[in-house]
């Protein structure tokens, strides 16, 4: 396997080199950026010093495709939409952890990115990425669409309820909360530390780009959910997401039952871990680590079910869920290269 | 005016402190803990050096009741309900900022605080302390119920919308985030640093205990009020609680209505800021200050409004309402000692 | 006093808003800022919303000489080094925040700022404003350069060393550290969040522009002093500054002895408290507030003596000093708006 | 290989297992705790939830003895040394993490630890575990004594230098910071998350245990070395330590020099990596590893050397490097289960 890593300059693409370090399977990988073309790796970070001493390369299309069986995309959204379609050409495969790919509806890209979107006929080769429920289809996928990481967390953390349990649809709500590093590695005011630091803020609201693919997905547990709510926030931390999920079952559930139906629902999915009865996870219990954890409870009172799921954001939320995604194309062990715990403290 | 502070050595009654070194009217205030009596509060408090150099004394009644006007009670929950009586008997005034005497019911404190309450005829005397609502009641009140500070960001940011607007009682949902300080000054793992930084969790779901005084103050806007669902996180920072409030109108309404609502209701409370069209507040934004801040949209897209109350949780949340309250009391300019403007960055 | 901020939209000039707002002999300043004219202060910085609606003005200095007696500098080095001279001439005072005016060689200033210096004959007016040294001589000032951040710590902490006690010269190493906030409100990878979070870093590297100018104050206190040795780290919070201080006393000294020195030393300023023994001073004691905190000890075992000294730097190492400076030239008490106690935790 | 783990409801017990999961020669580690047995290790660390089910056990030698080949002592000082002389009777190698066996001299354990040492037969078996400067010794030995965290950085960082270069030896200060997770998981108000957020502190003056172990070791470098000055300050952040060094050459000596010296020295360690001129490493770039980073300069204007150098405190200054003395005596990859890239951001 020859893997190319397009974005290696960002936080996304510095986790891909740092989990495919780890990876039995991929001995190479060979690193691209159109913004530091001729910079060493390590230069730009120096964590990874003795780790991997190479230069990053420029992009050019032709060449990579003689060199390349995966690439991946870790770029800003727009560019993997020009890209893609001529690796696709040239037979190599793509794994995009962008937008780019998400939408079925290439108008739902562009009202929510504004931005021109991909061609339809490409968006239609995509297979959404999220292991957990697409692992069939991403074994013969030729194009991924990595998920976002708010949809990662709060898909894992609500489709099981709203496919198997009557609940009001009108009634969900998702409080999201995410570290900084979502933001990426940029120069910018918003996000520098001092107005990050002791502070915690709501942004984007009613208007994330993240809203319609957690709408598109969601649809497929239950065809008649409308839209919902949807709101994020900034924690001063670097890494992780929980989503607070909220909503209200039709008729009285009891905690065990649901319990029971997210242990079923991820019997088998290894890196999707149900907590026990009372117990509910937090961000660091899956920081550095490709696990997302979910807690699930009936409020009695209330008639409220609370969900909450949680996952590091640029693994599981990216990076991690990237590489998964690409050992079951490659038909490997699923986990290889993403077994190390969550670093805790 | 002669006070007196209970609990000095906590968190709350250090604020209390540096909110009274800074007040014209008050040029005395003695200090009292059971747990550290004759220790300097500069060697509990070294940020305190030379600005008071007092040593802690020791709590006895009738010792305190010669030598004070006003107590505040800054103590954990349990000790005000034991000592206020004797001092309303001695008439001393009673300022408690701990959860004693905020309810009506002694059953609602016996079942959420899992403690005896204090006597029903005594709870009577006790006026609720969020001025903005009660500021008339406050004037003449010889016993104050300070707010918990997650009630005091929830109900100021609710109860206009409540009161004035139609909306479906059964979608409020209030997620709750607040800093570590809410704490207190204890020795525990749980709030260890190691534990905390970069780190995000949920606590305390469907049992929080200012649950029921959220919805017994919430009940005075609209009386057929049930049960709300109310979550609550620790978010890796000091200071700073934001309540993110959701729940949807019956029918549409503008942004524009909303936010001519909460103006118009917070006109004359210059803690209180409701935020213009667009913005909403932080929590550095209220750092070290008495403000409130209100943030309010409506999603024409999904029927739900949002709202953003923002405060700092020792001081809006505790000590700075209190001193807001006894200015009431004494009949003084409101803000006095209060009008330090946030500390940022 | 009509007083006249320019660069108000960096932290420093934002702390002079805060504390200009709680000063009781200035009812009036004005914002002024080339980037941002015509933006209202509070959405650049909408803590101070309610608290001032001022729009931030442009720059005209014969406008400005006219409604103004004095102009705070908190701008970026080599903007006052232009602009003051014709401020001075327009008989304008000034309190330059900057650099720009600290040396009595502008040849100092090219070499460690790599800019053209301001005239040497202005430089010659400028008076140093470190108060607790230049009390007197600020008092007739025309032209205050307030000192760096690290400068005023470093210098408050040795000087009444190097003044009275006979210290091998050679031995002289301040290790100090920082908050992010000194580097100011700018957009900038390196002070981002996820860069600095949970990050501990050195920098400048022996070349800190601050270095001339704490050799130049100290050889006030020793004319023999050479070179030091001074390096600065970045900690991941927002405020504060310590330095620590090592040096070689020629005899043996005991910290009884060396107490005595700097209390007798800081006797009379209410700004410098002296820890007593075995009492080193955190950051956070002196956070949000115009105090510098200093322990010191002499350990028998190495012969070394340790000094910490502690200062926030946006207060007492910026606007904070820059208006104590202010009271000192408008002979009224030295504190005025500056006595807010630290805020702690 | 079979391993026990005593202490593992610590952090450096928990950094133990996160490891050892990834080790490829040792698939059995059974832990133990006096205070906690019977709890499932997930319990008290909800991280390693599907990880490890295991239940803590109660610790008993005999019992040990028969089922373990080597045991961690991931303990408090003091517990160490009354338990690692009966393993060593039964036969059962020892890896002691803690403070009870890295003297010679028994008294500089009671005068610094000021608690009773293990005996002085049992303290001349064990080699003290600084695996590259032991290695040889290590091979074949039956009891290590673990290097303490700042007594890694900073002799990684001095020895070569003490070694090779003429150095004034009066003028050695090493200046370090750490962060909190180095005390302990403990529940003390002095490491709660308010106390330390925001804050910066100087601690244990003069006094910290492991200066005795720093001044042990560096005498083998040279061996007049008389009393270090080495200071400690606690840093708002969970893991890492800098060690900032100063001293004065006798002779003028370039950075390249420095430099060569340095990559020689460690040419076959690849845990320690010697940074390239003019860099300096941080923290966070070897947060998660096993690497010790160090930089190094010479400044001609003031004549001082200044080195800095850092690691992980839980990991190459606790855990990591216990497992990679593990792996030395097993005469396996000395970097077994320790290839993991620092995690950055």
């Amino acid at each position: 396997m020859r893997v190319a890593i397009i974005g290696a300059t960002g936080y996304g693409g510095a986790e891909l080199v740092r989990i495919l370090h780890q990876h039995t399977a991929i001995s190479e990988y060979t690193l691209y950026s159109s913004s530091q073309a001729e910079v060493a790796i390590s230069d730009s970070y120096p964590h990874l010093t003795t780790i991997s001493n190479q230069k990053l390369q420029s992009i050019n299309i032709e060449e990579m495709s003689k060199n390349s069986d995966v690439v991946f995309m870790a770029t800003p959204s727009g560019i993997s939409g020009e890209l893609t379609p001529s690796f696709l050409e040239n037979g190599v495969k793509v794994i995009d952890l962008s937008g780019d790919f998400r939408f079925n509806d290439p108008d739902v890209y562009e009202t929510w990115y504004k931005k021109a979107s991909a061609p339809r006929e490409v968006l239609e080769k995509a297979v959404y990425g999220l292991t957990e429920l697409n692992r069939e289809q991403i074994k013969n996928a030729r194009l991924i669409a990595n998920p976002g990481c708010y949809p990662t967390a709060t898909v894992l953390g609500l489709f099981p309820l709203l496919k198997n349990v009557a609940v009001d649809l009108d009634t969900i709500i998702i409080d999201a909360k995410s570290g900084v590093s979502g933001a990426g590695r940029k120069a910018n005011i918003g996000t520098s530390y001092c107005e990050i630091n002791e502070n915690f803020r709501i942004y984007k609201v009613n208007e994330h780009q993240h809203i319609p693919e957690i709408e598109q997905t969601l649809k497929l547990a239950n065809s008649n959910l409308g839209p919902i709510k949807f709101n994020t926030h900034l924690v001063p931390m670097t890494r992780g997401i929980m989503a607070t999920i909220y909503c209200k079952p039709l008729c009285k559930i009891s905690e065990k039952t649901l319990r029971e139906l997210y242990q079923h629902q991820y019997d088998n999915d290894r890196f999707v871990r149900v907590r026990k009865m009372g117990e509910y996870p937090a961000t660091k219990e899956v920081y550095g680590s490709n696990y997302c954890d979910i807690g699930i409870t009936f409020d009695e009172r209330t008639g409220w079910i609370t969900i909450v799921s949680v996952i590091d954001n640029l693994i599981k939320g990216a990076a991690g869920q990237a590489v998964q995604n690409l050992n079951v194309m490659l038909g490997i062990d699923e986990g290889t290269g993403l077994y190390g715990p969550p670093v805790f403290p």
